[in-house]
């Protein structure tokens, strides 16, 4: 990947905004721009980009070994232990304006977000979405070959487990399975792996517990890691033995709503039209109060980015845009159901990238 | 674990230190204080905790049904997915002052601190940690049982690997049984696990990879997780096959300072008097220069949190305090080695938690 265009993007960006300089610390926004990943932890690291001149890196000594310095993106600035590191950050933004306006990275912790603010009393500050997200919500051709992996890597578990049995185990067994063949098809990273029998399926995050799954359950699976920096996210939903009519129903309705949300992600067509498209077909089948989430986000180095699809995000959906469609029905107390596939827009329409089978599986 | 009593406690540092209302996220604090962890996302989770009144958390509708209100310390307060979760938070402070004083929880992410102080240009923003980490750093008889049970369960895992295989296998292969492990052993959550080897242990915190681990390596295993809410963390080292005389003199001088650092865990000595001890007899063995890092953190639900054993820190020791003590050493380019137990400071003498062999491992 090379990562010297996306900064460039990024600069214009702050240029056209006036934004004086970017701090970037933990979360997904510092990988897609560097390759290099800070660690969530008490020691700061944090990128200083400025819209022009040079970047450098401020991060722990130990952790200094594990910068890649390949594409000489950056200057590496290593604190000591007895160091201030929030001191070394303001240090670099020495040159410039007295009252310079900063974005921060989202993810950012609030100490230190208030230890800089302590610092520049007279800075404005901004988040980074401002100019990160215009340009990650693009994917080229690499990154949806990238999605398109991981998309792939995660259908692959998916086809597997219509295969496996579900009845005597629980949902935590299920949980750990999950993980594992996320992690033997080719993903560094588990990111969650929602596991949910019967009435806890009508909790959109359930949590995985000691719950054993029976005979009669449907069963949510809704999983997803990070493979090669992109994400995947994947629902599919299982029953154990026959389904009932009242699940069958509901299981086509949701089926035909999704389909009905995928194809309304068209180019110029409003992000909105994606979740009421798939949000008017289960509310004609009469569960329209069943379904309490938006219909889907974006995905790529963040499980969850722009675009959202979501009632009043009125953004044109343009080719490049990556993101989940994911109706759901929940009934309190009895069962959920949702089914999920990523979907890139192009010019040709839509397309999935999820290929596993999308009914209801009958397992044992 | 009965909440209410932290609550408490933590209501009473807000009144000592002038904080009108505290605003937790992501982060320890939260489930540290009720039981409840947010999720990681984009869509916010924010309990609101004055001084005096009631509580509120302010949760996302499709996750209200996880939050478990058995102990009735907060109402909930759902928002749906066409809400702006932030004007709810600031809609909860109405009551009070117009400039309110904020404490905000460390982790919170800076999207949501930089949206609160838009919405509340009036008000003084603190960190959480003013008045979570007096109460947090000191622990009960309950949470140092369960600081031993998370202890005890990664002991085991590092005695297992003592009799495992290590030639031919990847760094990355014994990264993932070490997870593996750590997960049969009861742990809920695998928080990391560094494999490094031969001059890949010289980086501190190096990130396991395709490395074929050889024979005469020395290999650094260092890991980690959750268990019911409390963290473990230990340091082993590993050589394949039998050791030079280089590597066995640094281990012998990384175990007496690791040992005289445990010895000067004593109630009323300054924090900084751990470290101390520990990098005199490594500098006294002539490799002071090769400790690069402080000589503990303390642990809890937090993997790294107050107390920190780091020079400078003049904080007392008092007793349940828990904490590593990990002196390491690292020459560049060639191999590295650290040692690491979690000691807690107790009226009768620092008492490790960790009894998994500490010799260096000769193994296959």
């Amino acid at each position: 990947m090379n990562h010297a265009p996306r900064v460039g993007r990024v600069r214009a960006e702050m240029e056209r905004r006036g934004i004086d300089v970017l701090l970037l610390s933990v979360g997904p926004d510092l990988p897609y721009l560097t390759g290099y990943e800070a660690m969530p932890l008490e020691r700061l690291t944090m990128l200083v980009l400025p819209a022009r001149g040079d970047a450098r890196l401020v991060v722990p000594q130990l952790e200094a070994p594990r910068v890649d310095r390949g594409e000489d993106l950056f200057e590496v600035v290593p604190w000591a232990e007895t160091d201030d590191p929030v001191d070394r950050v303001v240090g670099l933004l020495g040159g410039g304006s007295a009252n310079p306006v900063v974005a921060i990275g989202d993810h950012t912790w609030a100490r230190f977000v208030l230890a800089l603010q302590a610092e520049l009393p007279h800075a404005q500050w901004r988040r980074a979405h401002e100019v990160t997200s215009p340009v990650r919500v693009v994917k080229d051709a690499d990154e949806i070959a990238a999605l398109q992996a991981a998309a792939s890597a995660v259908d692959a578990v998916a086809a597997e487990m219509r295969e496996r049995p579900f009845a005597g185990r629980r949902e935590i067994d299920v949980h750990r399975e999950l993980v594992d063949r996320m992690l033997e098809h080719g993903h560094q990273r588990a990111n969650f792996a929602i596991v949910a029998a019967a009435a806890n399926a009508a909790s959109p995050h359930h949590e995985p517990g000691e719950r054993v799954i029976a005979q009669g359950d449907v069963v949510l699976c809704d999983f997803g890691g990070t493979m090669d920096g992109y994400c995947s996210d994947i629902t599919r939903m299982f029953h154990v033995g026959p389904p009932p009519a009242e699940v069958r129903d509901a299981y086509e309705l949701l089926e035909a709503a999704q389909e009905a949300g995928v194809r309304a992600a068209t180019i110029g067509a409003p992000c909105s039209a994606v979740d009421a498209a798939a949000r008017d077909v289960i509310g004609a089948g009469g569960h329209g109060e069943h379904f309490v989430h938006r219909t889907g986000h974006g995905i790529g180095t963040e499980a969850h980015e722009d675009p959202y699809m979501v009632a009043g995000n009125e953004d044109a959906i343009v080719a490049g845009h990556a993101f989940s469609v994911e109706p759901g029905i929940y009934l309190t107390g009895r069962f959920g159901m949702r089914l999920e596939d990523i979907v890139v827009a192009t010019t040709a329409g839509p397309r999935r990238l999820n290929a596993a089978p999308r009914d209801l599986a009958v397992v044992g």
